[in-house]
Protein backbone atom coordinates (compact mmCIF):
# COMPACT_ATOMS: atom_id res chain seq x y z
CA UNK A 1 0.00 0.00 0.00
CA UNK A 2 1.53 3.42 -1.24
CA UNK A 3 0.69 6.83 -1.24
CA UNK A 4 3.32 7.52 -4.53
CA UNK A 5 2.57 7.24 -7.91
CA UNK A 6 3.75 4.23 -9.92
CA UNK A 7 6.11 6.16 -11.76
CA UNK A 8 7.67 7.59 -8.08
CA UNK A 9 7.39 3.74 -6.96
CA UNK A 10 9.05 2.10 -9.84
CA UNK A 11 12.10 4.91 -9.41
CA UNK A 12 11.98 3.58 -5.60
CA UNK A 13 11.82 -0.14 -6.27
CA UNK A 14 14.45 0.19 -9.33
CA UNK A 15 18.27 -0.64 -8.65
CA UNK A 16 18.42 3.35 -8.46
CA UNK A 17 20.56 4.59 -5.67
CA UNK A 18 19.03 7.78 -4.33
CA UNK A 19 21.17 11.27 -2.53
CA UNK A 20 20.55 11.25 0.44
CA UNK A 21 20.56 14.65 2.12
CA UNK A 22 20.96 15.48 5.77
CA UNK A 23 22.00 18.69 7.34
CA UNK A 24 25.42 19.35 9.29
CA UNK A 25 25.17 20.58 12.44
CA UNK A 26 25.99 23.95 11.03
CA UNK A 27 23.33 23.58 8.86
CA UNK A 28 25.75 22.78 5.72
CA UNK A 29 24.21 20.02 4.11
CA UNK A 30 25.77 16.74 3.09
CA UNK A 31 24.26 14.56 -0.03
CA UNK A 32 25.35 10.97 0.08
CA UNK A 33 24.37 8.40 -3.11
CA UNK A 34 22.42 5.67 -0.87
CA UNK A 35 20.45 2.70 -2.04
CA UNK A 36 16.51 3.68 -0.78
CA UNK A 37 13.17 1.78 -0.20
CA UNK A 38 9.52 2.52 0.61
CA UNK A 39 6.43 1.05 2.19
CA UNK A 40 3.82 4.31 2.71
CA UNK A 41 6.96 6.11 3.85
CA UNK A 42 10.84 6.38 2.52
CA UNK A 43 13.42 4.26 4.16
CA UNK A 44 16.71 4.50 4.43
CA UNK A 45 19.04 2.10 6.01
CA UNK A 46 22.10 2.74 7.35
CA UNK A 47 24.21 1.99 10.60
CA UNK A 48 24.47 3.76 14.31
CA UNK A 49 26.87 6.68 14.48
CA UNK A 50 27.36 7.11 10.75
CA UNK A 51 26.93 10.80 10.03
CA UNK A 52 23.74 10.35 8.24
CA UNK A 53 21.99 8.88 11.67
CA UNK A 54 23.91 11.75 13.66
CA UNK A 55 22.71 14.86 11.28
CA UNK A 56 19.06 13.37 11.54
CA UNK A 57 18.80 13.36 15.30
CA UNK A 58 19.91 16.67 15.09
CA UNK A 59 17.74 18.04 12.60
CA UNK A 60 15.05 15.86 10.91
CA UNK A 61 15.24 17.80 7.53
CA UNK A 62 15.82 15.75 4.76
CA UNK A 63 16.32 15.67 1.19
CA UNK A 64 16.23 13.19 -1.66
CA UNK A 65 17.18 12.61 -5.12
CA UNK A 66 17.10 9.81 -7.48
CA UNK A 67 16.93 8.95 -11.14
CA UNK A 68 16.43 6.14 -13.16
CA UNK A 69 19.67 4.35 -13.78
CA UNK A 70 18.49 3.12 -17.39
CA UNK A 71 17.03 6.59 -18.44
CA UNK A 72 17.96 9.20 -16.18
CA UNK A 73 15.53 11.66 -17.37
CA UNK A 74 12.99 10.18 -15.23
CA UNK A 75 14.01 11.34 -11.65
CA UNK A 76 12.31 12.45 -8.97
CA UNK A 77 13.25 15.40 -6.09
CA UNK A 78 11.79 15.00 -2.28
CA UNK A 79 11.86 17.13 0.38
CA UNK A 80 10.59 15.48 3.75
CA UNK A 81 11.01 15.26 7.19
CA UNK A 82 12.49 12.11 9.53
CA UNK A 83 9.47 10.63 11.47
CA UNK A 84 11.51 8.19 13.41
CA UNK A 85 14.90 6.21 13.65
CA UNK A 86 14.88 2.62 14.64
CA UNK A 87 16.95 -0.51 14.84
CA UNK A 88 13.43 -2.60 14.52
CA UNK A 89 13.77 -4.64 11.78
CA UNK A 90 16.94 -2.61 10.68
CA UNK A 91 19.28 -6.40 10.00
CA UNK A 92 16.28 -7.61 8.15
CA UNK A 93 15.54 -4.74 6.09
CA UNK A 94 19.41 -4.21 5.08
CA UNK A 95 19.44 -8.02 3.69
CA UNK A 96 15.98 -7.34 2.04
CA UNK A 97 17.97 -4.33 0.16
CA UNK A 98 21.22 -6.56 -0.74
CA UNK A 99 18.72 -8.90 -2.31
CA UNK A 100 17.20 -6.01 -4.57
CA UNK A 101 20.14 -4.30 -5.40
CA UNK A 102 23.09 -6.55 -5.89
CA UNK A 103 21.04 -10.15 -5.55
CA UNK A 104 23.03 -11.19 -2.14
CA UNK A 105 20.79 -12.87 0.50
CA UNK A 106 22.70 -11.26 3.20
CA UNK A 107 23.95 -7.96 3.00
CA UNK A 108 27.85 -8.83 2.75
CA UNK A 109 29.38 -5.48 4.42
CA UNK A 110 28.72 -5.61 7.75
CA UNK A 111 31.39 -4.85 10.09
CA UNK A 112 31.30 -7.04 13.44
CA UNK A 113 30.25 -4.09 15.67
CA UNK A 114 27.96 -2.61 13.05
CA UNK A 115 24.48 -2.28 14.37
CA UNK A 116 21.92 -1.06 10.98
CA UNK A 117 19.77 1.39 11.86
CA UNK A 118 15.81 2.54 9.64
CA UNK A 119 15.52 5.89 9.05
CA UNK A 120 12.16 6.43 8.24
CA UNK A 121 10.92 9.39 6.01
CA UNK A 122 7.68 11.42 5.99
CA UNK A 123 7.81 12.70 1.73
CA UNK A 124 6.47 16.28 2.05
CA UNK A 125 7.20 17.44 -1.68
CA UNK A 126 7.65 15.14 -4.32
CA UNK A 127 8.74 16.74 -7.63
CA UNK A 128 8.77 13.69 -10.18
CA UNK A 129 9.25 14.21 -13.60
CA UNK A 130 9.70 11.96 -16.97
CA UNK A 131 11.60 13.86 -19.84
CA UNK A 132 12.38 10.97 -21.65
CA UNK B 1 44.36 21.58 -15.16
CA UNK B 2 42.36 20.01 -12.60
CA UNK B 3 43.12 19.10 -8.69
CA UNK B 4 40.60 16.41 -8.57
CA UNK B 5 41.64 12.46 -8.83
CA UNK B 6 42.09 10.48 -11.99
CA UNK B 7 38.47 8.58 -10.35
CA UNK B 8 36.90 11.56 -9.73
CA UNK B 9 37.35 12.98 -12.91
CA UNK B 10 36.31 10.48 -14.22
CA UNK B 11 33.00 10.18 -12.64
CA UNK B 12 32.54 13.63 -13.28
CA UNK B 13 33.21 13.01 -17.11
CA UNK B 14 31.29 10.76 -17.49
CA UNK B 15 27.52 11.18 -18.55
CA UNK B 16 26.56 10.77 -14.50
CA UNK B 17 24.16 12.66 -13.46
CA UNK B 18 25.26 14.74 -10.02
CA UNK B 19 22.65 15.17 -6.76
CA UNK B 20 23.06 19.01 -6.71
CA UNK B 21 22.03 20.29 -2.88
CA UNK B 22 21.40 23.68 -1.90
CA UNK B 23 19.58 25.38 0.90
CA UNK B 24 16.11 26.65 1.04
CA UNK B 25 15.25 30.02 2.97
CA UNK B 26 14.17 28.06 5.86
CA UNK B 27 17.69 26.23 6.39
CA UNK B 28 16.08 22.76 4.33
CA UNK B 29 17.91 21.17 1.94
CA UNK B 30 16.82 20.59 -1.95
CA UNK B 31 18.02 17.89 -3.93
CA UNK B 32 17.92 17.61 -7.26
CA UNK B 33 19.90 15.46 -10.63
CA UNK B 34 21.53 17.23 -12.51
CA UNK B 35 24.47 17.37 -15.08
CA UNK B 36 27.62 18.12 -14.19
CA UNK B 37 30.93 19.68 -15.17
CA UNK B 38 34.47 20.68 -13.44
CA UNK B 39 37.66 22.69 -14.21
CA UNK B 40 39.72 23.63 -10.69
CA UNK B 41 36.22 23.51 -10.07
CA UNK B 42 32.52 22.05 -9.68
CA UNK B 43 30.57 23.60 -12.32
CA UNK B 44 26.58 23.54 -12.31
CA UNK B 45 24.35 25.12 -15.47
CA UNK B 46 21.02 26.05 -14.66
CA UNK B 47 18.77 29.03 -15.91
CA UNK B 48 18.40 32.70 -13.99
CA UNK B 49 15.25 32.47 -11.59
CA UNK B 50 15.30 28.96 -11.14
CA UNK B 51 15.41 27.39 -7.23
CA UNK B 52 18.80 26.15 -7.59
CA UNK B 53 20.14 30.06 -8.54
CA UNK B 54 18.09 31.81 -5.81
CA UNK B 55 18.77 29.54 -3.39
CA UNK B 56 22.93 29.48 -3.89
CA UNK B 57 22.22 33.28 -4.15
CA UNK B 58 20.67 33.15 -0.21
CA UNK B 59 23.14 30.47 1.19
CA UNK B 60 25.80 29.46 -0.90
CA UNK B 61 26.43 25.91 1.23
CA UNK B 62 26.52 23.22 -1.11
CA UNK B 63 26.45 19.28 -1.96
CA UNK B 64 27.23 17.02 -4.66
CA UNK B 65 26.88 13.32 -4.64
CA UNK B 66 27.16 11.56 -7.49
CA UNK B 67 27.79 7.84 -8.84
CA UNK B 68 29.40 5.53 -11.84
CA UNK B 69 26.14 4.86 -14.01
CA UNK B 70 27.63 1.58 -15.13
CA UNK B 71 29.08 1.35 -11.74
CA UNK B 72 27.27 2.85 -8.93
CA UNK B 73 29.99 1.37 -6.14
CA UNK B 74 32.46 4.05 -7.25
CA UNK B 75 30.93 7.19 -5.97
CA UNK B 76 31.77 10.34 -4.55
CA UNK B 77 30.27 12.98 -2.20
CA UNK B 78 31.12 16.59 -2.26
CA UNK B 79 30.72 19.43 0.26
CA UNK B 80 31.91 22.84 -0.99
CA UNK B 81 30.72 26.76 -1.38
CA UNK B 82 29.38 28.40 -4.51
CA UNK B 83 32.00 31.29 -5.55
CA UNK B 84 30.63 32.55 -8.62
CA UNK B 85 27.42 33.11 -10.05
CA UNK B 86 27.53 34.16 -13.44
CA UNK B 87 26.01 33.99 -17.20
CA UNK B 88 29.19 34.60 -19.02
CA UNK B 89 29.68 31.65 -21.00
CA UNK B 90 26.96 29.86 -19.77
CA UNK B 91 25.05 29.39 -22.98
CA UNK B 92 28.00 27.73 -24.70
CA UNK B 93 28.60 25.81 -21.74
CA UNK B 94 24.65 24.19 -21.67
CA UNK B 95 25.79 23.31 -25.52
CA UNK B 96 28.49 21.79 -24.60
CA UNK B 97 27.15 19.32 -21.65
CA UNK B 98 24.18 18.85 -24.24
CA UNK B 99 26.80 17.33 -26.68
CA UNK B 100 28.63 15.11 -23.69
CA UNK B 101 25.42 13.96 -22.09
CA UNK B 102 22.92 13.60 -25.25
CA UNK B 103 25.26 13.88 -28.23
CA UNK B 104 23.14 16.89 -29.51
CA UNK B 105 25.50 19.81 -30.87
CA UNK B 106 22.54 22.51 -28.92
CA UNK B 107 21.11 22.24 -25.42
CA UNK B 108 17.20 21.19 -26.97
CA UNK B 109 15.51 22.52 -24.38
CA UNK B 110 15.75 26.16 -24.03
CA UNK B 111 12.39 28.43 -23.71
CA UNK B 112 12.69 31.70 -24.92
CA UNK B 113 12.58 33.97 -22.20
CA UNK B 114 15.21 31.66 -21.08
CA UNK B 115 19.08 32.92 -19.87
CA UNK B 116 21.32 30.02 -18.22
CA UNK B 117 24.07 30.63 -16.04
CA UNK B 118 26.88 28.65 -14.40
CA UNK B 119 27.02 27.82 -10.66
CA UNK B 120 30.83 27.85 -10.11
CA UNK B 121 31.65 25.23 -6.62
CA UNK B 122 34.67 25.19 -5.02
CA UNK B 123 35.02 22.12 -3.56
CA UNK B 124 35.90 22.02 -0.11
CA UNK B 125 35.16 17.99 1.39
CA UNK B 126 35.36 15.41 -1.12
CA UNK B 127 34.87 11.58 -0.21
CA UNK B 128 35.76 9.77 -2.94
CA UNK B 129 35.37 5.68 -2.78
CA UNK B 130 35.29 2.74 -5.23
CA UNK B 131 34.06 -0.26 -3.74
CA UNK B 132 33.95 -2.42 -7.09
Amino acid sequence: MSKFEAGLIKLLEGKNFASFVTLLKDGSPHAAPTWIDHGDIILVNTALGRLKEKNVRNDPRVALSIYDNENPYHMAAIRGKVIEITTDGAEDHVDKLAKRYIGMDKYPRRSADEKRVLIKIQAEKIHHQDYS
